[in-house]
C-alpha cells in the first residue's frame, strides 16, 4: 500500500520539524510494510513570496490528489503587514479548510508523566489530563456573512455565527463516535443561555443522544468552560464546540500541556485529512536546530490513525516518544535542570531508535 | 451627602453577603461623613416566584431611581427548566444591561500575597497578577439580531456580531481612562484577522490611542489572549475586548485569582452603576453562612470609587480586607492548614475592626 503524501512545510521552524515527521513515518513504513509518496508544496509566507499568493493553486491541486497533508507552520514578521486576507495564515488556512471541507478540528490535549511540573499550572491540578477537542472549523463567524454598513454616517460592522442543522450534526457525530473510542464523556460547550445557533447546537446534540447510549452527554456554557480547564481539567474527555469558541478552547487548553511543541492536531472532514503541529512557525528559533519535532510527529501518528486507520502504527510512535521523555531527552522548550538537550534531529533519531 | 443605594439580594447566598457589604458601607460612611439609603428590590429567582418575573417592572423603576445599584447573585436549580428568557440570569441581567445602558463590564483581578498559594496556577506564575478586563457589555453577539430560518426544509440559526463606531469608542476610551490611573498599558483584544466587526475595533482603538500618548497600546488575538492569560498573566494591565470575548476571558482570568469569592465587579456606562461580586449563587452552601462576604464587599468599594469618586473609601475597605487576610481569617472557600475558620458574618465582623 502506497499514500500519497503533501508536505508542506511552510515558514519558519516548518522547514525542520517536517523532514523529521517524514523519517518517522518512513520507518514505520519500512517496520510495518507501508510506503509513503512526499510531494512538498509551497504555502504561506514562503508561497507568497515566490508566487504571490498565500495558496497557490497547484499547491491546492496537490492536496486534492493525496490521501492525507503534512503542514508544519506559516507565517512570520516578514508578512505581518500585508492586508490581511493576504496574509499567510488567514489567506491559506481559511481556503484551505474550506475547500477541502476539513469541518473538523482534532486537538488532544494530554499531558506527559516525564514532563509534568513543565505547565504553569500545578502538578496536582493536571494529573490525569487526557482530553480531546473537536472544534467545528467551517462554519460560524468565521464563514458567515460580514460586512460593514453606513447607518447615517456612523459606521457598522458585522459577522454572522451561522450555524445550519447538518453542520452541527456531521460534527457532533464525530465527537460522539471519538468519544465511544476513548472514557465515553461528551462535553457540548455553547452559549445557549444567550444565542440562537447555540440553542440550536444544543437541541442537535439533544437530538442525536439517544443514537449514542453508552456516551455520557453534558452541557456547558463557554464561560464557565473557560474556567473549569483551568480549575478541573481532569473533567473532560471529548469536548465538541463552534469555530470560535474552539479556537479560543483549543489555545488555552494547549496551556495544560508542557509546551506547544508536544502538541499535535488534525483537520478532518473531506476525503483528504491536513495535519499539522498546534504551535506556529516561531521565527525567533528558525533555522537554529532547536525546534521540538515531537508534536509534528504526533501529528504524523494522527494520520496514519485517522487517515489510514494504521491504529497500532500511530500507538507505536506515542509509545517511542513517551519512551524518550522518560530517558530524559529534551528539546529547549521542555528543558529541566538534570536533563539531556538534544536539537531537532537528535530528539527524532532518538524516537528512531525507540520504533 | 446621602446615596440612595438600590439592593438586590437575589438568590442563593445573595441574602447571606448584600448585608454584609451594607454594614461595611454604614461603618464607612460614619467615619467618613458619607449616607446611604438602602432600598430592596427583588431579581432573579426569588422574583419569578413572588411576581412571575426575573426583573420586575418596580425593580427596574427603584434602579432608575437610585444612585448605584447593589447586586447579591441570581438564579439556582429551582428555575433552571424555565424558556430561556424567562431564567433568572438571561431574564434579569441582559434587560437591566439594556435598560440603564450599563455598557462597561470592569473586573479586576489581582492575586493576594497571603493567598498566594491558593490558585491552580503555580504562585511563581501569578506573582505581581493585577490587572482589569473591561468588557463591552450591551453589543455584540448578545444584542445582535438572531434567528432561525429554514432553507428547504434545513433549519438554520445565527447570532450577529455587530458593533458601531461610537460603541466601541466609549468603551475604548473608558479603558484608556482606566489605564492611565494604573500601569498605563492597555491590551485590546480582538479577532481581527477574521472578523470585520474585530477589525473596525482594532481600527477605532488606533485612531483613538493618538490621543493617549502616555499609554502604550497593544493588540493581542482572543486565542493568544487566552493562552497568555494563563501563561504570564503578569503581561496585562488593563484588557478590553467585546461582549463575548469578555465574558469568556474575565471568567477564565477569575481562576488566576485564590477564589471566585474574592472577585468584585463593576457596570457602568449610564447616570447608575451596577456593582456585584463575580462569583454565583452557589446554592450548594446557601443559607449555611458560609459564603465568602469579600466579594460583595469589594464590589461595595468599587460603587464608591466609581459611582461616588470617594476613593480613599474604596481604598480604605481594600486595605482592611488585606489586613484581615494577613492576620490569617478566611472563609471556607479560601480555607488553608493553620488558618482562622470564619463564617459570613465573622469575616465582616474582622473587616469592620480593621477600619
Ligand atoms: C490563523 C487563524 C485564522 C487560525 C484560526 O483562528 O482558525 C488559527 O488561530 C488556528 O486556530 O488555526
Ligand atoms: C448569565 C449570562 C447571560 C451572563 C453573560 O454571559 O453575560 C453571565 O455569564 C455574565 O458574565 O454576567
Amino acid at each position: 500500500m502506497t499514500y500519497r503524501i503533501a508536505v508542506l512545510p511552510g515558514d519558519g521552524i516548518g522547514a525542520e520539524i517536517v523532514p523529521q515527521a517524514l523519517r518517522v513515518l518512513e520507518a514505520v513504513g519500512a517496520k510495518y510494510g507501508l510506503s509513503f509518496t512526499f510531494t512538498e508544496g509551497l504555502i504561506g509566507g514562503i508561497a507568497i513570496d515566490e508566487t504571490g499568493q498565500p495558496l497557490p493553486q497547484e499547491t491546492l491541486e496537490l492536496c486534492r490528489n493525496s490521501d492525507a497533508i503534512l503542514l508544519g507552520a506559516i507565517g512570520g514578521p516578514k508578512w505581518d503587514n500585508l492586508p490581511t486576507h493576504l496574509r499567510p495564515e488567514v489567506g491559506a488556512l481559511l481556503p484551505l479548510r474550506k475547500a477541502l471541507g476539513l469541518y473538523a478540528n482534532i486537538r488532544p490535549c494530554r499531558t506527559y508523566d516525564a514532563l509534568a511540573d513543565a505547565s504553569t499550572l500545578k502538578k496536582e491540578v493536571l494529573a490525569g489530563t487526557d482530553m480531546v477537542i473537536i472544534r467545528e472549523l467551517t462554519g460560524g463567524l468565521y464563514f458567515g456573512s460580514k460586512g460593514r454598513t453606513d447607518v447615517d454616517g456612523v459606521q457598522q460592522a458585522w459577522d454572522t455565527m451561522i450555524y445550519s442543522t447538518p453542520e452541527i450534526e456531521r460534527i457532533v457525530r464525530l465527537a460522539f463516535e471519538t468519544a465511544r473510542h476513548r472514557r465515553k464523556k461528551l462535553c457540548s460547550v455553547d452559549k445557549a443561555n444567550v444565542l440562537e445557533s447555540s440553542r440550536l447546537w444544543r437541541e442537535t446534540v439533544n437530538r442525536l443522544a439517544p443514537e449514542y447510549p453508552d456516551i455520557a452527554v453534558t452541557h456547558m456554557y463557554v464561560d464557565n468552560a473557560a474556567m473549569q480547564l483551568i480549575r478541573n481539567p481532569g473533567q473532560f474527555d471529548v469536548v465538541v464546540t463552534e469555530n470560535t469558541f474552539g479556537d479560543i478552547l483549543s489555545d488555552q487548553a494547549s496551556m495544560l500541556s508542557a509546551s506547544l511543541g508536544m502538541l499535535a492536531s488534525a483537520s478532518l472532514g473531506g476525503r483528504v485529512g491536513l495535519y499539522e503541529p498546534a504551535h506556529g512557525s516561531a521565527p525567533d528559533i528558525a533555522g537554529q536546530k532547536k525546534a521540538n519535532p515531537i508534536a509534528t510527529i504526533l501529528s504524523a501518528a494522527m494520520m496514519l490513525e485517522y487517515s489510514f486507520n494504521r491504529v497500532a502504527e500511530a500507538r507505536a510512535i506515542e509509545a517511542a516518544i513517551e519512551a524518550v521523555l522518560a530517558k530524559g531527552f529534551r528539546t529547549g522548550d521542555i528543558m529541566e535542570a538534570g536533563k539531556r538537550l538534544v536539537n531537532t534531529e537528535e530528539m527524532t533519531d532518538r524516537v528512531l531508535e525507540e520504533l
